[in-house]
């Protein structure tokens, strides 16, 4: 394997022409996209756009003739078809972190009103140790503001399955592990949970735009996901939810289906009646006046997704992340980084993630480089130097480039200088 | 009075050169500035570096070394300013209504934690019936969501006072009613509720950069407030939150002092700690991830009203609204128009509002004139024909115009088309 051969693949990539799509700056190999996407070249138009054009010009009557007030289901409908969701099962809203609170609220109200006592007596929200921090936060929140009668119960990766029972109310998991990229198996998940008597809420930040997902097949209940990391669509972009058409219907009599009961969730917003009543389907999971300019850089994001096509995008990531692992394991050996990405393409996403001991000032120096991956604190053990893999603006060429920067780094100790000294960063 | 005048009143005001700070479209009377402000000059060039500059060319280190991080806080204490808040008691995030269930949630859980019986067993959320919706809304879904034990008890807009009892744990009143332009008095009934044992959550949507407000010299204790409205910030921007300092520090040691407990209201987000700890001070309302664009528009907007001073603001804006009931009554006359605004300048905020029964209609053929104000749905009788007056933009004479063309429509009948005809418009 030489640099030659990564360069002769990208002349076979037939996703190559999509890197034009995005601005990718000089003398930097971004392997950071999955904390925050790169910017799609359409997006400052479109966004500019919607400024002067229909916010300066229109003014208020943009919301109307513009098609902002349809922008949330507009953009739902469009991630819908990367996660293999019906159109009306989608809404772009809020943050991720308060649609998990949305859809978890309605999944345990769901299981409190089923009828049978062996339903409603579930306490238990079942969650991975090793989640996403804010999505265990958010469940903490929830349960104690819900009177502290239940009970969040954490095991590691591989004893989910196991650990479902019929105490379990809901099961909460991340497809994609933010910190190791392995990834869980939904739809034999989903149905573990499921013939438990379980309801399980996926959280899809790492994986929507980066691997194939098919909600419907997998029957999934509930999911959410994030805007800003694989579907590009910028800094705190929206996030959305996803909310299967069957529980859909069960809630439709329910007044409180979630507890953000804000206007854009009323059935008749603009009639401004004093009484809360949902809006018909996922509509009710939207709260206040959505983010118009959030929404246009959100969906120029995910057009470069639709454009590509999602199986295209996953083989393209499969041999990004392959080669990625093939080249340290044969240009970084000896040096003692260790792999915690499953080695089989089946079980992870589009990350790959080493431990390593003096991981912090590592990746201080690779970024002094131009290299930009991220570090992130482990629980236990050495810290971890994390690569995401987005195949729409990456060539393997700059996986050889990024290999050899952290071999240099490696076998100079270049790492081992007074400003790369271990100190937390913000992000 | 005449035109004439009108047009000598631009030329002696002290905030006509502030007009030029925004894009005000040819042929638009724009008198809806109270639903969506309209574009400041800087705001498009502002995004666009954003985007280009900072995103493209700097992606995930923008975080950091763009300021991204602050953005919440930075703007936060620029609308503190407007507010007469401490810098440290006003947070940006999410959406009015999501910032109203935070602030709302503390005020419950301060009253349910205090150690007197008297005050845990207020079981009363005070209203008005003519609030915003939302806010409404809002308040019903958190109740239920709490086990059904708040009572929401909504009085007229003049029934406040009296009917603030010990049974009341949180009065919860928009500052400036939205339909009417009726503003409450700020400080007497924030003291006559904390007087009965009640905390006080105020509404400032219609009030921000609309009238001076002085939560400090009012002792209030929580505030929300929108910032597409008289702050400029663009279609759904980000909304704000204030919590009082004395109640940051009486909820310092409650774990889940508001429900929303996302990472960036952690204390370390980037420790990746499994469990939730609050960050001190008002930085624990913060929830996922802020859209950075949509604060950046945000901070373009409220820079407007910075620029101007609010008791500059606040003395056009009487003018403005005074020259525009006083020319009602001159020259519209006899065709049925109420007013249901205060005349007494000291009971209003920054709109007139005209009841009449043919509102809806009258609404469209001005819209269709360049004249946009907009309509809103009366509980009983008429609906109404809503003016807002934004006098960082508006002149003298277009109000003088505007005036005419109202006349001109209610003169000639021009309302009474079928184009024109009664139907619901989405906003």
């Amino acid at each position: 394997m030489t640099r030659d051969d990564c360069l002769e693949a990208d002349l076979q990539d037939p996703l190559a022409g999509h890197r034009q799509q995005f601005v990718v700056p000089d003398r930097v190999l971004y392997l950071d996209g999955n904390s925050l996407g790169a910017l799609p070249r359409a997006t400052s138009a479109a966004v500019t756009r919607v400024i002067e054009l229909e916010w300066g010009a229109q003014l208020i009557r943009a919301w109307n003739d513009a098609g902002w007030m349809d922008a949330p289901r507009r953009v739902g409908t469009k991630i819908a078809k990367l996660i293999g969701a019906l159109p009306h099962e989608v809404l772009c809203a809020d943050s991720t972190s308060v649609n998990l609170f949305k859809v978890l609220a309605t999944a345990l109200r769901l299981q409190a009103e089923r009828p049978q006592v062996s339903m409603r007596d579930r306490r238990v929200i079942l969650s991975e140790r090793s989640n996403f921090p804010t999505d265990l936060y958010i469940a903490q929140g929830l349960a104690d503001w819900l009177g502290g009668n239940y009970e969040i119960r954490l095991v590691e990766f591989g004893e989910v399955t196991a650990a479902i029972d019929d105490s379990v109310a809901v099961v909460m998991l991340t497809h994609v592990n933010y910190r190791t990229g392995a990834k869980h198996s939904l739809t034999p998940l989903t149905y573990r949970a499921q013939e438990a008597g379980s309801l399980i809420v996926w959280d899809l930040a790492h994986s929507a735009g980066a691997v194939p997902v098919d909600l419907s097949a997998a029957r999934a209940d509930f999911a959410v996901g994030c805007g800003y990391k694989y579907l590009n669509g910028g800094p705190g972009a929206p996030a959305f939810l996803y909310v299967a058409d069957r529980h859909q219907k069960a809630i439709a009599d329910l007044r409180f289906g979630q507890p953000l009961t804000g206007w854009m969730g009323h059935r008749a917003p603009f009639d401004f009646l004093p009484g809360y009543e949902p809006a018909r389907g996922i509509d009710r999971y939207g709260v206040g006046t959505p983010s118009i300019l959030a929404l246009t850089a959100l969906e120029c994001g995910v057009d470069t997704l639709l454009a590509a096509g999602m199986d295209a995008v996953r083989a393209k990531s499969v041999r990004l992340t392959e080669l990625f692992m093939r080249l340290i394991e044969e240009r970084c050996a000896g040096h003692g980084l260790e792999l915690v990405t499953p080695r089989d393409a089946s079980y992870r996403g589009s990350q790959v993630s080493l431990a390593f001991e003096n991981a912090w000032p590592v990746m201080q120096a690779l970024i002094a480089r131009g290299v930009i991956g991220d570090y992130r604190e482990s629980r236990e053990g050495p810290g971890i130097l994390r690569f995401g893999f987005a195949p729409l603006y990456l060539r393997f060429v700059d996986v050889w480039d990024a290999v050899e920067a952290l071999r240099d780094v490696l076998a100079t100790r270049a790492w081992d200088r007074p400003e790369f000294l271990p100190r937390k960063r913000v992000t």
